[in-house]
């Protein structure tokens, strides 16, 4: 079975089928706003009414929003059949097609609802992104980024030094996928290490859910971006990096993401949203934050005003763009 | 959290909010037709909005319909938090919250979505069983007979031998329980040994997915009792069971079971309902049938025909009835 973006030009889909010969083809309309439980019926019945058994393998052929729905239909039609991702864009080829975490929105929270379900095989073509928009590369290279700052000071200078095109994003993926399997096998069902790659993800997610609504105004590697640098900044402020390091971080991002400034009307929202993290406990906001650049210190709580000036420093670095 | 039946009683849920102290009361109107991705969106949003974490603890209070969609709702919650049953029918204390399956019904079909979410406690309260009623004593019972059909010649016997009353089934529940769990610790993931505990249930299964939207047409347990005297008669087919074997099943079975006799015109409905079982295979039928009393063999074929003619001689059981 192929669950394949509808939004796929049709040499790449006749490409697809003619080297894959899926016997069922399943479309998906890509977004964050289906990436629900109502699509998940929709793969689940096509899948039943064509005759799928436990021994039918699913290929999720898509970015991150599309492999993060096929791999939770994949965990959940007849208790769990095989799957296999085959992403098509940068952020799903370096971070969301890896890992064996599926995750779905509900109630406007991003990601409340997924399973731990690991994928049998993941394709990393990268003649795949040719027709990738350069704002989808963009967004990706916010994953990119992120496992240098948390896992490798080194791949950090290259990206930092490196007077990089969008274009050529894509020679990294394979050093990210590699650095986040790596995480991934030591702590798969998000014990301990694990959580480091959720850096830049409790303020970014928090932005992803106020902004769910108003389709594409936000990609996720977009919303990760600007968390990372308020949550750099929070590290900061707990003197876990040096300013040298906090600026290091935030000239980079700022560098290639162009982002809006976030109202300040939004920011009480924005710590509404982020108590809906996965990670929080006892009512705590809880973070993955920076321990220098390479390193990351886990289940670390911040007061709402240090995340309210965190918010305000994210808004400063990316104003300088306008 | 507690999620309860609605049609609880004022009194017994009095008694359980003044006894758990819940901080949240989620209700839950039970059927199959709610045992659904759309109930799992109610839970899962509720859960969310209350501010509940990964250390929340969902309380599943009423029977099996209950206790399979607050299990996968659990089971998908920030990727899975603990759960406890608190049956409150014979059918879910002896079977349904028992073992970790957890289970949705998807497109007309029975069981198509789920996961293994295990419960941390289950807690088999015969009391909660006084105020239900002789007919959903009796479904219960039809998953006690199967339990030793497959793995107890003896609790057969004493089945058989005694003339027992509904109000006497709770008693039997316990050692149900048991054998069912010693069964579920050898093969948790339902690989082999487990797949006996389905005996049944494929003829079963169809039978409510057939009756889905004819409300009450079928309990869970009147289902499985016409399927166990029809697989009994495959088996009965395939020699292995005697003459004296089928009949002493589909004795004990007739004399405790009212049931209406199934239509002619239904039966390719019914074998087109099978072809949806998650132990089918290479577009096979698949059953777990006795093998005298007291034992099970696993992955048995049978043919369209062979499944016509048991589906003839279990209507011939019930029309004695009559």
């Amino acid at each position: 079975m192929l669950l394949f973006d509808s939004n796929l030009s049709i040499p790449s889909l006749k490409k697809l089928k003619e080297e894959l010969k899926p016997d069922v083809l399943i479309p998906f309309n890509a977004s964050e706003k289906n990436k629900s439980l109502a699509a998940v019926q929709n793969i689940v019945s096509a899948a039943a009414l064509s005759g799928a058994d436990r021994q039918s393998v699913l290929i999720n052929a898509g970015g991150g929003t599309l492999c993060d729905t096929g791999a939770f239909a994949a965990s959940v039609f007849k208790r769990g059949i095989d799957f296999i991702n085959l992403p098509t864009t940068l952020m799903a080829q370096c971070d969301a097609a890896l890992g064996g975490k599926t995750a779905l929105n509900q109630a406007g929270i991003k990601n409340i609802i997924g399973t731990y379900h690991f994928p049998s095989a993941v394709l990393i073509e990268p003649g795949l992104l040719k027709s990738l928009d350069t704002r989808n590369l963009i967004s990706g290279f916010a994953e990119i980024i992120k496992t240098a700052i948390i896992a490798d000071k080194k791949l950090f200078r290259q990206l930092s030094d490196t007077d990089i095109s969008p274009n050529e994003f894509s020679r990294f993926a394979w050093k990210a996928a590699q650095l986040k399997l790596k995480i991934v096998n030591k702590d798969p069902y998000d014990k301990g290490a694990r959580q480091s790659l959720n850096f830049g993800h409790t303020i970014g997610h928090a932005m992803e859910s106020f902004f769910m609504n108003d389709v594409s105004a936000l990609l996720h590697g977009e919303a990760v971006a600007f968390g990372m640098v308020a949550e750099t900044f929070i590290a900061f402020q707990k003197n876990l990096v040096s300013i040298k390091e906090l600026n290091a971080v935030a000239d980079l991002i700022q560098r290639h993401f162009n982002l809006p400034v976030l109202p300040e009307s939004a920011f009480e929202q924005i710590i509404h949203f982020m108590s809906f993290d996965k990670k929080n406990y006892s009512g705590q906001l809880i973070f993955s934050l920076p321990f220098g650049i390479g390193s990351c210190l886990l289940k670390q709580t911040a007061s709402r005003d240090a995340v309210i000036s965190a918010l305000h420093f994210a808004n400063f670095v990316f104003q300088h763009n306008q």
